[in-house]
């Protein structure tokens, strides 16, 4: 653990790996983690349960870790407008999405710091990921929303034993309730999947699984809905540990909510945007705080970000729950960009095609049930 | 294939792997499959994905298979009333539901048969099962389900493309409805999980994995929520194809439908009851069609049948919750069965203790909801 550093992703400041800091201290960037981030196909433990097999690679002391049966999700072959392409189940990790992956090191990292008490915003998948490690961690969780969050959002989390405050304002004051939340009591830990680099070393294993499951080879390219960023940036750092061709990352946003996207049709860096209304309400992040990292993680592997609009999401949503798997809205986003290539006859790169699938649709009934009134 | 012969359970009347038959054609009777039901370590097949690595121990062929990742669910550690067990989380599972272990074997022989309509009768699990798998293989789904199914039971089930007809009257006159549906279309199959015994081949893959996962040996006893019987008797299939010392059965009822555990106190055949009101609705079966395969599944086993209170049932689902298993209230009945034991003092075999966890809570947001509503 000592060969791990935090460094600030916009000054460069470094921490080490005992730091309390959730952000710079310096200049507020948000932190990336750097370390001995190089796969050695030795190591990978088949005997350790999901994600764990990749203990040689994470920044937390597997005797920490609790496990509800995170990673090591199914890739599938699948269609997207006639073409195949493989889609990676996270949509069936234990609480429902993608964010179990970083759940798990957060619940291990607590364990290893000795705080006792979970802080966290979200209204959604989050909230549930870090609610239900938390409880497997028998660490007390609370869960800051915002006041208009559905009720039926949050009954998991509820289950799972976590104390819910709905706070009135925007999603940016929701975020600064948890902080001064968890800066006035030192048991807490602001456990945030928008800002901890130990959270995104997490979602990484994604991509370890993915070249595993190819028998040892990167995608050529890889789709991923992107809002606040960590299925991107977890990619990227697969990626950065794999050996072989990176494969190109295509970050996916809806069309009323990208400013990935703008920033890289631009050439500048990411503007905060005022989102629009989009039923992937969790790509809904006008302003990610790793902005450096998921422009570097397209950058560096030569993605692309693609916008999709309302539309096409739903016509995804059709085409994916028509050959069985079923997601919520979000977790097509990745899928639309994808079928939207294929359908403007974009050229594909030569390999495997990748698509991210992140959450569940039991997630979203009521959402779907609309959806579907008319058929 | 040709070793497997289809042989009803009560007359013993037999028919070939070829048979169009759901049920005995002489007596009614619920046909069991006999064949090479014998675990051969070398011919699992680890390349295969999930439960197809125990291909040669399946009444289907394997390339007639698809796949939306079923099958090697995780077997985590955890806690009933302060004691270790281990559960089986097939809760997590593609539709979210143990029931796609056999759906998957149902479309596998679909395809070979060259049926191309599927009939299923039920409001819930099945449902979902059934129609995702009939998307994944390009098969027509009908679902016939009481016409008391609130609408958001049967979301995933339309979304996967099934046609739902709702129908008056009782079970039986929805299972009548289905049946007659499917005798009328010569394209059309009736894929009971109730009745078909290629079903029950899928679900027993799930004891085979618990033999794996615990290094290869049978757990000391299995606790198992019972109802229509597939997991039961599945995990009888299961333990029949392993070495070793057979693992003991529970078969656990809510009290208010206990057909299975009146008949293994009176020493007598299942006789048909009338379900009383229970959270668990999974179980709600009063005159389940394989209650031989039932009882010989306990009394071959030396196991026995347990009833839980619905206080029991709702204790047992926060004990389950608070340690971060998000589980509906049928998954919890084999749970309670177990804690009851355990709080009753009641002397556990020394040896591994598995639960099976069969269905999501992401199933049952507003049942979950009500139970929570005054924490």
């Amino acid at each position: 653990l000592e060969h791990w550093t935090y460094v600030c992703e916009s000054c460069g400041h470094t921490e080490s790996i005992e730091t309390e800091h959730w952000r710079c201290p310096v200049c507020g960037g948000a932190f990336g983690l750097e370390g001995p981030n190089r796969l050695i196909p030795d190591k990978i433990d088949p005997s350790a349960p999901g994600l764990w097999r990749y203990g040689h690679l994470l920044p937390v002391d597997t005797s920490d870790a609790v496990s509800l049966g995170e990673g090591m999700t199914a890739l599938v072959p699948g269609k997207l407008a006639g073409r195949t392409v493989r889609f990676k189940l996270d949509a069936l990790l234990p609480t429902g999405s993608f964010k179990d992956r970083g759940a798990a090191l957060l619940a291990a990292h607590l364990n290893r710091i000795g705080r006792r008490r979970v802080i966290v915003d979200s209204s959604g998948n989050a909230a549930a990921a870090l609610s239900g490690y938390s409880a497997a961690a028998g660490l007390e969780c609370a869960v800051f929303a915002p006041a208009a969050t559905s009720p039926g959002k949050l009954v998991q989390s509820r289950a799972f034993g976590a104390a819910v405050t709905l706070v009135e304002g925007t999603r940016d004051d929701v975020a600064r309730a948890a902080q001064d939340a968890a800066a006035n009591d030192r048991s807490a830990f602001y456990a945030s999947h928008n800002w901890h680099p130990v959270f995104v070393e997490g979602v990484k294993t994604w991509m370890l699984e993915v070249w595993e499951q190819l028998g040892g080879r990167q995608p050529a390219m890889v789709f991923v809905p992107t809002g606040g960023g960590s299925a991107l940036v977890g990619a990227w750092r697969g990626i950065q540990a794999l050996p072989g061709q990176p494969a190109r990352l295509v970050a996916s946003q809806p069309a009323a909510c990208a400013p990935v996207v703008s920033a890289v049709e631009r050439g500048t860096s990411i503007e905060p945007t005022t989102p629009g209304t989009t039923i992937a309400e969790g790509t809904k992040i006008g302003s990610p705080s790793r902005s450096r990292q998921i422009l570097a993680a397209i950058s560096e592997t030569q993605g692309t970000a693609r916008a999709v609009s309302e539309q096409e999401i739903v016509d995804t949503l059709r085409e994916l729950w028509g050959q069985g798997l079923y997601v919520e809205p979000t977790a097509a986003v990745g899928a639309a960009a994808c079928r939207q290539m294929i359908l403007a006859g974009d050229t594909l790169p030569a390999g495997d095609i990748v698509v991210l699938l992140t959450g569940s649709g039991l997630k979203a009934t009521e959402t779907i049930e609309k959806l579907i009134g008319d058929d």
